[in-house]
């Protein structure tokens, strides 16, 4: 099986089901109740696309794994997930039945009617797009529903070997791609085209190599994104600009992103990118942030404090005098989705272990101006860290 | 101000809020405190990013609307969002101090300590990518929240003028994406990149003729989608088969999609296309579908209820003698949401209005051999009904 190599393979989907099944047992609880496709796909590799439909798999601490959902996943299920055993669907959402009903219904012929389930959602739906319906944790009165996010999001915090292994191929394509990003920027184009261009031509690159070994599975139009996110000119100045607002033009600061999905788990390499020569100022405001992401790549270490990295950051953009600069923290866990935590903020004192993975991008934002943010990924080590994301950080290297 | 053509305008949004205080005064609520990325650009025309960060928009019944919400968007909010009056911002999440003790503090401070409030989130955030909290309802004892979706997602069933229009010309570039799909398409070529092509080929094209005036509203890679999402020779029996198996063969059938963004909106078009000379099989199935897809576009009408929709494509698939292929209903209602209420689905007894707009999108699926399904999106008129989509549907034109 060739596929195997890109994809979290199913021996690693066994042991994790076996770790959920021992956590429950020492919690005491009969079943793992999961809606969240994030969650999902972490114990059982099955991906799908969440909508207004309700599904669920459930684990149980013993016996078969089942899906409770829509009739149009059930061959998606049988056909592309062994390690969901059963498959119980109801025709469509709402249904002359509601769905939730029916799914009491199963839980019951199954013999949890009155058992203690951990849940990540008491709802019993991920409850998009226009969702209504009455809630699981209500219609099963005699069930005891807990919190049981955390069981499997402890889980997510130290990657494994192999998910680190996905994790570099990951970057090996952002940095692929982030170059064809460069080579297309020029002024009085719009950047939301040179993004989707780059992004084809990142994928072009990435299936040509891979073949048939890369399998995406995220629902998605390109696993591959490369772009600005509209962070251009004056616009860089807002973290989350969201869209373009105008083409790109000579003098703007740009802040780049790029992320690959190599089986499930993407990275994160941004940028900050200076078009023609850099005024003094952006070279100011560029080193200051270059300073601030080197005294916090220093900080990455085994039984460092999540919140250490964030403070040394802090300290160096301070140090500079411009602290009021600041909009966001440091960084944060990354893995199967975009963001996860340990956090890397005053708030959280987490301990770091080798396997943790972050990303680290103090910015500094002058409304008006221009943003100035890099962004790259971080393993933590047995010994330190080590970088994930490998991409010149140098103004030099990044004037186009 | 030439881009308001192509977004819904600020006065629009003025009569929207307007209309949202009258419907809390008359429920005998001090405010609205919306944490949903739809509803508040629905109610302010305000797009972010929503993360792990909480974020809420509050309506009071009287005095200025307020954003709570992370730091890094408190200049986006300044900039883009003339309708959101006040922005109150914490740090960064998960921060020294909880988002959401904050968010109870500046809420007392508003005079809404003890007041009566209707929320889309009792937990006071959209809570995704592993966030956790206190739930507001319980930080804020001595306040009364109650469910207040339904204020805004009432009014959100029956389009405007300018909701048609955005979704009209939502269509035209759609269908414009959707030949450039047709004519991309090859045996051998992986069909994501020939849907990451025709999406490039799409947005370049739409961008040439709309310029300036085009403003894209929603994260995303590209505001033009046009693929396959997986639905390739056999994959096309999974009705939502997520991602890309193998490369285009000739004789697979194919199930397209395209949906382009235009001020926040989209339409559906997806089409059953065959690659090559088509077998009888396939001929036969094609046209089954072609005739349940006619059978619901006649019926509707206003006063008509969903559901009849649905059984009016229901009856001729039976007819047919191929209800085992059935895997979903036949439509639902579409405009800022890609899915929205009502629903084509015999469990939805709402009667039809001028104004309501749907896909109708009854499928088959023969698992193991492939899967046919047309979606056109439908307006419901006075007299009857219009497509929105307008874009071929016989074998003939969909043969490549």
């Amino acid at each position: 099986m060739v596929l195997r190599d890109l994809v979290i393979p199913r021996s690693e989907h066994k042991a994790r089901l076996e770790k959920i099944r021992n956590k429950l047992s020492r919690a005491r609880l009969a079943a793992l109740y999961l809606t969240s496709p994030t969650r999902i796909l972490y114990a059982t590799g099955f991906s799908h696309i969440s909508t207004e439909r309700p599904l669920a798999v459930v684990i149980p601490h013993e016996g078969p794994v089942f899906m409770l959902g829509p009739h149009l996943e059930k061959d998606h299920v049988q056909q592309d997930s062994p390690l969901i055993d059963e498959t119980y669907t109801y025709p469509d959402y709402p249904g002359s039945q509601h769905p939730i009903r029916y799914f009491a219904k199963t839980l019951a012929s199954k013999g949890l009617a009155s058992s203690r389930i951990g849940t990540d959602s008491f709802e019993g739906a991920a409850g998009g797009w226009g969702y209504r319906g009455p809630p699981l944790f209500k219609v099963m009165g005699r069930a005891r529903f807990e919190d049981g996010r955390d069981i499997i999001d402890n889980m997510r915090l130290v990657k494994s070997n192999q998910e680190l292994r996905l994790l570099r191929e990951s970057s090996r394509w952002a940095e692929a791609a982030h170059d064809i990003l460069l080579e297309n920027i020029r002024p009085n184009t719009p950047d939301s085209l040179v993004g989707l261009k780059a992004s084809l031509g990142g994928l072009e690159r990435m299936l040509r190599k891979l073949g048939a070994r890369y399998k995406q599975l995220k629902w998605g139009l390109s696993p591959v994104v490369v772009g600005f996110r509209g962070q251009v000119g004056p616009e860089s100045a807002i973290p989350h600009a969201v869209f373009s607002k105008r083409k790109v033009h000579s003098g703007d600061v740009l802040v780049t992103e790029a992320g690959v999905e190599i089986g499930g788990y993407t990275t994160e390499l941004e940028r900050t990118v200076i078009v023609g020569k850099p005024s003094p100022r952006a070279r100011r405001y560029f080193q200051t942030m270059l300073k601030a992401q080197t005294a916090a790549l220093r900080a990455f270490r085994p039984g460092a404090s999540c919140s250490s990295v964030d403070a040394a950051a802090r300290k160096q953009v301070e140090a500079d005098g411009v602290a009021d600069c600041l909009r966001h923290h440091t960084g944060h866990g990354i893995g199967l989705d975009g963001h996860e935590p340990p956090w890397l903020d005053p708030g959280d004192r987490t301990r770091m272990k080798p396997g943790m993975v972050f990303s680290c991008e103090p910015g500094l934002y002058i409304p008006g101006y221009a943003g100035f943010r890099h962004s790259d990924t971080v393993a933590v080590t047995k010994s330190g860290m080590d970088l994930v994301t490998d991409y010149p950080r140098e103004l030099e290297d990044l004037t186009v």
